[in-house]
């Protein structure tokens, strides 16, 4: 599987593997494709510089990039408190009761919520940026509108290629105005932020736009039916991130989520603010039934929501409280029915792709009705 | 475009084309397709025998079907009149008011409104079948639930193919063990009827729950890249609906609706209960807006919600108020540009899919990084 943007980042298959965890990250890389850390949930630079470090030793010389959040609207100059003061009382109180009727206990002295509101805000990402620019990362995407120009400068100064997802055709043309070199097309079936139109009718959309810029497949897929389909569809490569929540490698550090995410089936999602306040797509729980719930207060906008539930995310995560427990995640976690390695789903990739591709050509060369 | 299930039914490309125009259906057929011409406007079975006599005669020979609608739940035994005495006064109000407020006028004495409930009526239905089991069609669709196991017995008898339409793998099982030859698999962005999961996802979901029976894959397609990109799913084919509204055959009785089918881009449609009271994907409208408002009434089920709107309807198009003007479409709509003829939409098909399938194999053949 290797297209003109594979071959310029140096990888053996045009498959971007999106994950939270490091060693994730690290696996695609040595498959072949390019692992790339989301640095989201890193609230202090060291430990990110750590873990590149990490991912830098176990690639095995192979390329890999890093995902940061910078909201196209800023937090800039306001401290975490201040933020967290213009969450209404009342939200604070339906939260409260609403973990106490589900018996989700508090978190233990000294433990802190593992999700920050300053993973979400600009000086944050840009410690981030300058942790990720002293390591050789290939590509710096943003998961949330175009990055800054002078970041996109600083990458290009380094050689970094930077992608930024997108949902419709606009936000596709505004990325490429912003002077991005990869647009990744992040159809309504993705898991985490999503628009509204799937990836069969955006992807040629948003290749048709920003030609000749790369256009990168996202939601759907985690088969190589689906990246054939992808392919065909006119992306120079896939973007995947929901189908190695269920690998050996990644690390939940919770059985329980994990075995919610192998038996979901592709109805068992639901496109919610419950998570950041901007719609995202995550497993169905009674947790983003309440938040969607008309008689419920309904979520805050970005970045209040994320803001107010860190630390109910955090005790329905650390107690495994089952009713609530979710995870952005995409319709491909029908498919998730067992763990894997990644190299197996590598594996399955290229075999399914081969296998899909074989079909096809027999469609084309077969010759008129029997 | 050759396909096992194009073969047995002694068509050029495993393209199948919906729609409620007999000009379009024969123009599909003619072109190496399977026109489908959809029957719930069919209030009259003469009329169907009429334009199915017409059919007949201008597809040059080549096989044509029909599309009925049999609700799962069956509508039998009742009048439209005692439908009609279902629906709340509330409603009625709330739709009469909502037309004054947009001043769209009365249809002229005489004139009914076009749409009728009793064409999705089982004895409708089932009188549909009867013209239609007495034409030479190859395929009977239904467009909502398996048809009853004594229909499916006639059509088989006739050397009829069944399909059925089904939003998830479970309905498609359903199917399968009610004795359908056909599903098929109607993704999110489809116009018309649809689930919540998209053709990418859903596609191969299908066509593996119903192995080996054939898969038509729906919701997204109106380009050969689309064709090769189902076909890749796993598909035996592609069923196209809304691509068709805006050909020359075609015939909207409304230049405004076809100036708004032109103009309307891929994020301008919404799967909305306001036309039938089961979700259906349609152009946004302010029509819609009213139906979907939470201060508002919102849908009745199906199918008193037909029932209630049908003569609001054909007053909005009678009269083309355009910012309640709308129709069945998917998301596809916004790569409808131009109106063209359906000899030149197919031409498209099988040229982009060439394309795409070329560009695929480059892909595949291509050896590692530069």
């Amino acid at each position: 599987m290797q297209t003109e943007l594979s071959q310029t980042l140096g990888i053996e298959h045009a498959v971007f593997g999106f994950t939270p965890f490091p060693a994730v990250a690290a696996a695609i890389s040595r498959a072949g494709g390019l692992g790339v850390l989301g640095a989201v949930r890193y609230t202090a630079p060291d430990e990110l510089a750590r873990d590149l470090d990490w991912i830098e030793a176990h690639t095995g010389g192979q390329p890999y990039g890093l995902d940061v959040v910078m909201p196209a609207k800023k937090v800039e100059g306001v401290t975490e408190a201040e933020v967290e003061a213009m969450i209404p009382e009342g939200h604070r109180a339906w939260v409260k009761d609403l973990l106490a009727r589900f018996g989700v206990p508090e978190l233990p002295e000294g433990e802190r919520a593992g999700w920050r509101i300053t993973g979400w805000m600009e000086q944050v990402a840009r410690s981030q940026l300058d942790v990720a620019l002293d390591h050789p990362i290939k590509l710096l995407a943003n998961a949330l509108g175009s990055p800054p120009a002078d970041v996109i400068d600083r990458a290009h100064q380094r050689g970094v290629l930077v992608a930024a997802l997108a949902g419709s055709a606009r936000h596709a043309l505004h990325h490429k105005e912003a002077g991005i070199d990869i647009v990744v097309a992040q159809g309504y079936e993705a898991g985490g932020h999503t628009g509204e139109i799937a990836t069969m009718v955006l992807t040629p959309e948003v290749v048709d736009a920003v030609s000749p810029l790369p256009v990168l497949c996202a939601g759907g897929i985690g088969s190589g039916r689906q990246v054939a389909a992808a392919l065909s569809l006119g992306a120079q490569g896939v973007w995947l991130g929901s189908v190695w929540l269920t690998t050996t490698e990644a690390d939940l550090h919770s059985p329980a989520l994990t075995r919610r995410l192998l038996a979901a089936g592709s109805g068992d999602t639901v496109r919610s603010r419950a998570l950041t306040g901007k719609p995202a797509r995550q497993l169905r729980t009674q947790w983003t039934d309440a938040w969607d719930d008309p008689s419920g207060p309904g979520p805050l906008p970005m970045p209040l929501q994320g803001l107010l539930v860190a630390e109910a995310v955090s005790r329905i995560q650390r107690y495994e409280v089952e009713p609530l427990l979710g995870t952005p995640v995409g319709q491909i976690v029908g498919r998730m029915t067992r763990e894997r390695s990644v190299q197996a789903v590598f594996d399955d990739l290229t075999r399914g792709f081969e296998e899909a591709l074989d079909r096809v050509n027999r469609i084309a060369r077969r010759s008129g009705p029997s």
